[in-house]
């Protein structure tokens, strides 16, 4: 069976910030996202306060090229000023038009 | 520390579709699954109502050879019909006997 | 773009060890976690109510150091008591000064 090579990209930040950073996604290229509400808490110990107000985790599945869009993205308007996390990581997927 | 090699399978899909998923993996050989409730948007903008109704995110760990009769039961049963994605990617267990 | 290499650990156990297994991962150094409630069915059958009671599932980006820390403390107290599953996986971080 034949897979695709795509890359996951895994963002957790504030509840509040999902509408922004889900604009900023669809700036950046993705097609599609998951978004999950969870919580937790990170290294910023003062934001734990907001965290446990709720966070979400979105996920999208995206070519190469749109990873660093995306980190960019995240790294200029997200990562400096908000308890915001995220990973990428490699995954397969059978059929690459939805991505 | 010891790890075995095994493959985790992320779909995305319509809440509705969870009880004939779940179904379908347990007749592909799974043993075990995790669902999380979650929302968003994918490429078939037709489908965004459903979407917003609610999706569900279902994953399971399988050995390698579960691969192959999970995706070829999607592509049969749920890919040309329904809003659902799906992606593979490696991950290491501790201990297999679960999975 | 510089992406740094982090081990990704997720623990799938009921949601009544939530607060002793987040113990237990900052006993092991992580820094960071990610709750999410889930539900679903794994191989002990016998434990499929309390399944159904909730579940949760517990992700973190850590160092490759910690990861044996993390499945040493998960294979003395928890996978021989409880219906609770774990597995590893690999992602980089774009700033690896909060995980």
């Amino acid at each position: 069976m034949d897979f695709v090579n795509k890359k996951l990209v895994t963002i957790v930040a504030e509840s509040a910030l999902e509408k922004r950073l889900v604009t900023s996604l669809h700036d950046s290229g993705i097609k599609g996202y998951t978004v999950s509400t969870v919580h937790g808490a990170g290294t910023r110990n003062q934001r734990v306060g907001d965290l446990q107000g709720g966070n979400v985790k979105i996920e999208c599945v995206v070519g190469e090229d749109h990873v660093d869009a995306i980190f960019t993205m995240l790294s200029t308007h997200f990562f400096p000023h908000y308890a915001c996390v995220a990973w990428v990581s490699e995954v397969g997927v059978f059929r690459d038009e939805r991505f």
